[in-house]
């Protein structure tokens, strides 16, 4: 089944422990798109400027990601970010962020895309992230990202975000954040209270936990010797897990779990070299042998 | 298969956010003795002070773990810890330290000790550790466990002892120190460089890593809404590993990947409780039924 995302499309400039790029392709839009892609058609909802490299929108639509909800805005410039990653990489330390055409962006759905049943809100405003929402008229999943800052500035918007939604992914900083709660568990469960039917609370090099009504578990990220950036891992991993669900066009606890399994090994291939290049060189063929691989380390 | 274990035996005065205890039964053989006892006939050897308490001592004689090693030194003073665990509780912090008998630990393994086929090397000086090693005619498997303070003072030793064992149970910081390397999969690696057949790397709340030639994985922790006492997780987690391991008589892959999954749900009792209260109050009959939750968590 189709699946709608509406997020960021950046320019990032990248350094790492093990090299530096700088204006490559990023943001959590894109990243997730590709991911989903190995799974489901996607659709795409993002602003860009005009320096917006045309070589990008057509890697992205030789993955059949449907990129005519792409907005370029005349005279812009496109969202740039600029990090570091130093030591485990287990936290970026940003160096700078222009919004520019980011920082007005109020995406209007055309009418095709407004009918799409499974739908991802990636990181950004709360209140944008409901104004999407509310084009949705075939929803049938709803799934939110979000992050500290809006936490921090717009706590209402998200609390209201929050009851309209299937589920949220959150760091497990910002689970803590918004919960104050130390424990995990605790902090996931807090979470449910407050609206979604489930929360995937992303730990980095340690995983992701899971938390519904019914049921709590961790999946660790698969075993890497060679993390080369993080950058997009945790919108890989959405869009890995998103992509399957919507492929099956079904949500419930195996679904879930398999969906877990699939974003954890998306993410494995998306950190393992810059912005989206160990993708560009992935087949869905070595996706399903690393998805075997990673089912036979956790069977005992 | 009878399983020994060398080690220390202590009173810990611990401090978490959920409480204090004093004086309260420890040690890393402690810990590990009661964890492998739900599996296999356990051999202890320790040493305590004429302070230590008979019930201390009978309490694992119920279980029956083979007390016949254990030391009591005339007018000595058993080893005392005092630690506080504040925030996640992801690190003690180490208030007190009073070696007292076990600064003397010199054991010797009585005949039928010295033909036991499993053998646990429980955290102390790498020195102690081979002498033990020494003696242990029959053995079939031999992991050993270290610390920082070993690392930074008795490296030279350290690396004799790897040499001579089948496994090492290390955390993750400190085979970072040991090996300089970050990423934990390369370091892993490089412990295997240094002799052992596998390494277990203990990541706290996150789980475990295993490496071996063939093989890596990482199993996550039990996932816990009330962890009150991290204090003996780690010498739970190998008692449980290799209690397994003694059971089934073997280790080859699927038994190794087993007892990772044993270790990992005993551990997880043992931090629902201060000192040995949890495992006080666990019969076999619900670490089976935590083990097969934890694998029908783990597939898909």
């Amino acid at each position: 089944m189709p699946l709608l995302v509406v997020g960021s499309i950046a320019l990032d400039s990248v350094e790492t422990p093990h090299g530096i790029v700088n204006d490559a392709l990023g943001g959590s839009a894109v990243f997730f798109s590709y991911a989903a892609s190995y799974f489901t058609p996607v659709r795409l909802v993002g602003v860009v400027g005009e320096d917006f490299p045309t070589a990008h929108r057509e890697m992205l639509e030789d993955r059949k990601v449907d990129t005519s909800g792409l907005i370029v805005e005349k005279n812009g410039s496109t969202f740039r970010w600029r990090g570091k990653y130093a030591g485990d990489m287990s936290t970026a330390e940003t160096l700078e962020v222009h919004l520019n055409v980011l920082g007005t962006f109020d995406p209007d759905l055309s009418p095709t895309f407004a009918d799409s049943p499974f739908v991802f809100l990636a990181n950004g405003s709360p209140a944008m992230q409901r104004k999407v929402l509310s084009q949705t008229k075939k929803r049938q999943l709803v799934v939110a990202d979000t992050m500290n800052f809006w936490i921090e500035t717009q706590r209402d918007e998200l609390y209201a975000l929050l009851k309209e939604v299937d589920g949220l992914f959150i760091n497990d900083g910002e689970a803590r954040m918004l919960t104050d709660e130390i424990n995990l568990v605790r902090a996931g469960r807090k979470v449910l209270e407050l609206g979604p039917k489930f929360v995937i609370i992303k730990k980095g090099e340690h995983g992701a936990m899971f938390l519904s009504a019914e049921e709590s578990f961790v999946m660790p990220a698969f075993p890497l010797a060679d993390v080369v950036d993080p950058t997009g891992a945790g919108d890989s991993f959405a869009g890995g897990f998103m992509g399957y669900l919507a492929s099956v066009g079904k949500s419930d606890l195996a679904s879930l779990k398999t969906a877990m399994a699939c974003g954890t090994v998306i993410a494995s291939f998306n950190v393992e070299d810059f912005s989206l290049r160990r993708f560009q060189r992935t087949e869905r063929d070595e996706i399903n042998r690393r998805l075997d691989s990673y089912r036979g380390m956790m069977s005992f």
